[in-house]
This record gives C-alpha cells, sequence and structure tokens, in this order.
C-alpha cells in the first residue's frame, strides 16, 4: 500500500492533473491505499437535478433510467451526471480503513458521505437490480472509497435514514452562522435569515439563537410560512417580504429592527436575485453570509459597490468542522425544528 | 424636478422593482432629479473581464467590438456586458448638480465615478467614433447620472486621468486587503496573491506590505511577469504558477510558503476556474479574498466542501470608506507600482 493524495488526485484517470470532481474519469479499483477508507455501499441518494434530468429524457421508463445510470457509473468511475454535472451522496457501512487515514472511522460502522458522489470513486456489483428506476432512493451494492480529505458522518442511532441525510444536507449552514455570529462583534449581533422556513434557514436561525444573537429576526416569503415559523419558537420576530425585491426587503428589516439593518444577514433563500437585498438590508460594517446555491458573484461584488455598502461577504462553505454534529445537536434542542424536518422528508410541505 | 431614490430605482425600466445594477435597462434621459448629478462623459474604462469577452468573441475586430459597445449601450440605458455581467467606469465633468445632491460635487469639476458603470445611466452621442475599439479605454461624448449613494472621485491634479482611472478601477482591492490583513490573526498572516502583476494585484501586493503582513508571496503566470513583479520590491517572494491548475498552483504556494498554505490568498487572476486552486493553497483557517469577476460561485462553494476546506471566503466589495485615497496613496509610497501602471496605461504591457 502507498499513501493517495489527500485530495485523490491519484484516482484521477483523466484528464491529467485535474482534481477529482472535474475529472471525466476515476479510477475506482476496490483496494485502497493507506489513507483512504473503502465504504460498502448500501444507497445512493441522486441529486434531484440528476434524477430529473434522466428520468425525463427517457420519459419516465425506470428500467432506462437504470441502464444509464449504471453506464454512467461504469464508464467515469463516479455517479456524476455529464449533463447536470451534478451527483448526489451514498450511505453504506465502513468496510475497510487505511491505517494513516486521518477520517476516525471504524469499520462497521454506518456513514453518509458528506462529500458529493461527483468526487467519489464508484463501483457497482448488483447491477442495481433492486432499483426500479422510479426514485432518487438507489438500494445498490458496491464500494466507494473516501481519500484522507473526503468528508463523512456515522449515522445517528435514533434518526431515520433519510431524516439524517436532509439535515446533513445543509449541515454547513448552521455552523457557519454559529461561527460568525459569535465571533465577529463587540456586542451580541443582530441576525436575519432570510428563507427562514427552508432546511438551511431554520437550521441557521437556531444557530443564531444558539450563538447568542442580540435579536433573531425570521424573514419568509407568506403567512404559510411565517405560521410554520412561529411553530419553532426561535424566532424574536418574523416578518413576511419577497426577498427579491430589494427595497420592500430593506423595508421590511428595517422596520423589525426599529431603522438599523441587520448586523448578520443570512441568504437561504434558493432563487436568482436575493444579493441586493440582502446587502441593503445588512447595517453598515456588518456580514451577509449567501449560503444559496443561486447567488451571482458579479450581482453581490458589483451591488455592494453600487450601493456604496460597506458590508462584508462570505461564500457559505458548506464544510465547517464539526457541521454535521452541530446540526444534529440543534435537532435535539428544539423539538419544533425535528417536526419541521420530519415534515419536509415525509413530502408534507 | 423631484427627489429620486437614493439608489436610483427611479431610473430603472425594467424589471419593475429592481435596483439599477439588476435591470436589463435604465431610463438616461439628462434631465435630474432634485438629488441626481448629471456628468458630461469623457472617457469610458471598461473593465477588463468584459473587453476581454468582447475582444475574443469578435477576434480583435476593433469595429465590431465598438459596434457592440454602442448597442450594449443603447439598448440597455447603461454600460454592462450580458455575457460577464460586469462594466467599468467613467471619467467626466459634472454638469448639473441637483440642490439635493449629498456628493458634495461642483459644476466644472473633472471627476471619476467609484461606482460601477453597470448602474449608471448612459447616453452615448458620439457613436464612440474616436475609439477604434482595441483598447478598454473609449474616449467617448454623451451625459451619465449619479445618484444620492453614488460614489465619485475628484480626478488628482497630478497624475494623468489614464492613470488616476486605471487606478480608481480596482481601488476597492488594497483597501479590503488591508482590512482583512490587519484584522484578522493573532500573528501577522502570510499573503499570496494570484495575478500578482496585474493592476488589482500589484495593489494588492503593496496594501498587504502595508498592513505589515509576515511574508507575501506574488504568484504570476510567467517569467516576464516575475521580472515585472520584481522590478516593484514589494514582494518577499515570487512564484510561477497557472492558477487554473490546482495542485499545481497549490504545491508552487506551499514550496514557497515553506510547506504551508498561505493565510490569506488574495485571488485578482481574470480567468475562470481559480477557485479551487485559490482554496488549495490556503491554510487551515485561513481566507480567500475573491476579486476575480470570473470567479464562479457555485465553484468556490462546492469546492471547498468537496476539498474539506476550513477557509473563510470573501466577496471582493468594490467598496470600503477611504478606497480611492488609500490607492493612490500606495501609488505615492512605491515608484515601481508608479511605474508599472504608467506602462499599463500606455499599453506597455
Amino acid at each position: 500500500m502507498s499513501t493517495g493524495s489527500p485530495v485523490g488526485s491519484h484516482r484521477v484517470v483523466s484528464p491529467a492533473g485535474a482534481l477529482p470532481q472535474a475529472a471525466d474519469r476515476l479510477d475506482p479499483h476496490p483496494e485502497i491505499a493507506d489513507d483512504e477508507v473503502r465504504v460498502s455501499v448500501e444507497r445512493l441518494n441522486l441529486d434531484a437535478a440528476s434524477y430529473r434530468q434522466l428520468r425525463t429524457k427517457h420519459d419516465g421508463d425506470g428500467d432506462a433510467v437504470r441502464a444509464e445510470v449504471l453506464a454512467i457509473i461504469e464508464a467515469r468511475g463516479k455517479m456524476q451526471n455529464p449533463v447536470t454535472g451534478s451527483g448526489g451522496m451514498l450511505i453504506g457501512t465502513v468496510d475497510a480503513v487505511g491505517p494513516q487515514s486521518p477520517l476516525g472511522l471504524k469499520t462497521g460502522q454506518k456513514i453518509a458521505t458528506l462529500v458529493s458522489l461527483t468526487l467519489t470513486p464508484l463501483r457497482i456489483t448488483d447491477g442495481l437490480e433492486r432499483w426500479d428506476g422510479t426514485s432518487e432512493q438507489v438500494p445498490a451494492a458496491g464500494t466507494a472509497i473516501l481519500f484522507g480529505r473526503s468528508i463523512a458522518a456515522p449515522l445517528p442511532d435514533d434518526l431515520p435514514e433519510e431524516l439524517a441525510l436532509a439535515v446533513f444536507d445543509v449541515c454547513g449552514a448552521p455552523a457557519l452562522v454559529r461561527r460568525v455570529v459569535s465571533r465577529r462583534y463587540h456586542s451580541a449581533p443582530t441576525v436575519a435569515v432570510l428563507g427562514a422556513a427552508g432546511k438551511s434557514g431554520s437550521l441557521s436561525l437556531a444557530a443564531a439563537k444558539d450563538a447568542r444573537a442580540a435579536e433573531v429576526l425570521a424573514v419568509v416569503r407568506d403567512q404559510d410560512e411565517a405560521d410554520r415559523v412561529a411553530k419553532l419558537r426561535i424566532a424574536d420576530q418574523i416578518a413576511v417580504a419577497d426577498a427579491t425585491d430589494p427595497l420592500g426587503l430593506a423595508d421590511a428589516v428595517n422596520e423589525a429592527l426599529r431603522g438599523r439593518g441587520a448586523d448578520v444577514t443570512v441568504v437561504c433563500v434558493d432563487v436568482p436575485g436575493c444579493e441586493h437585498g440582502a446587502i441593503l438590508s445588512t447595517a453598515t460594517g456588518g456580514t451577509v453570509v449567501f449560503f444559496s446555491m443561486a447567488t451571482s458573484f458579479p450581482q453581490a461584488a458589483l451591488g455592494a459597490e453600487g450601493l456604496a455598502a460597506d458590508v462584508e461577504m462570505l461564500i457559505g462553505n458548506g464544510y465547517t468542522p464539526g457541521h454535521a454534529d452541530y446540526a444534529l445537536h440543534l435537532l435535539d434542542e428544539h423539538p419544533g425544528l425535528r417536526a419541521l424536518f420530519d415534515d419536509r422528508v415525509a413530502g408534507r410541505h
């Protein structure tokens, strides 16, 4: 055995010099390097955008979808939809741990990978025969490889798998909110969370409260969402506003916070066009944390300049050490939050 | 006359409710509201990313570039490249000042606008006939409008206009670098500037040095640029690497900094694909400041997650109070920097 690259570049077949995520093809052979971990795969959770593209392409024909997923994994050594570029996550059992692996995993542990399938070497051995191709949840047998710098979280015994996956999917947000709220200010900051009724938004609310924000303002788009957030019993205030309407949003935040913008504004609204409203809603010297993948870098950069807004703008990093545990801890602390996630997983909203 | 919105929303034609920068189209009519200022335009300075896109698209054909810039301004009422989303700035003479304008400008003053062309109502009256389309500096006649919250700086008497404009265009970078380097660390941080031979890069180098970074590393793409940066006498070290090759870049930075990543990595390379290299080149707990308009938000966010990189990622805000004066101060302090800008403006590189 030899030591691999911690970012997995030794598994890249082509193109040379690429990182695994950007690679056309990875080598998924099951023999591990000294710092790798092999996982016995139990289920793939395909990214929603990827699954939708495949189902549409094959007109709902499950057999055809299954055949294409198999062909992709065979050709690329990973599950990365060539059209959408996206992957998903997987659940499995730790099968072998290299002596130099820094991940702290143990053989027999049940885990979810918190890095994308787009960079995870994957080999399927059962032809996906237990999957009918009509759901993004794919029962599967085979092996996956984690690198020295991959991330995986043990699945908690007391949570359904789907629920744990839903929490892990957004667990970067509360961890970063806690960090920003805890460290940046001489006195406790006010925090506004845009999109507070969603998964990352509700966890961010709880993190802001947990980090002792002076005041936590939940901003939601309609009364239905306001009612849902009220049940969480976390927010000090709730405001209804359209995050894509910059002036309307800033008015709502200013009114709730007695004429001042928020010290920290957290953007969890997954639609384009929220950058300027978030900037206008933030006090001078404050911080905007963008978690939405719909965020436009130029809109944010030029928007702040154009508004002469002296605010710090953070790109929401999906990784902060301890993020998965912290999100599960928040769920434990807040029964209302657990209920919101239960409803979400059950498809009740 | 009536009072406009301080952020200019009264000039938005479509879509309704948008701020000027996000608008498809502005109304550039020259009659001013009570708090507006009209500028008689003398020159546009196109954003580098925008100009490069246009020049590449038209294969260096200056006439075609000019025609497209004219068409954009005519259609949008502002100069915002629809592909890059970016604009630039302009120089002109204050032509009329509304009685309620808070900007402190006087008729006849020569100024540069420090807000982007992407949100500045602009009308061109000379067909850009004095411009051959082969440079980002565009002699022009017409009118532009400043709002209550716009930013403009009087042009210094002792600097050529082109030079002042070139400095103002990127003056957000050194001001933010100074702030990040000064405040974030218990001990002085190491700083790597990617694209250190360019305008924002060389000013960022000087700002890092001025803010007492422990060590300043200039990263450039070839020996020519390395020679140019050496003449500045600012960088403690110079490394040659391709910022779009993540592993090659990280190796170069680590080698220069004795096996560690940089505490602060400043991205001033105006080409796509630098996100992962910048992240990999940054030490755990460090900060990446993205100034390039070619930065992709999802690439940065998902890249950091995929690499399990605990780094803070900042969207480079073009506005920090005092930014224009600070950049001019750095130019005064460093004759080599002045020479680099002189060369740049003269088209010598």
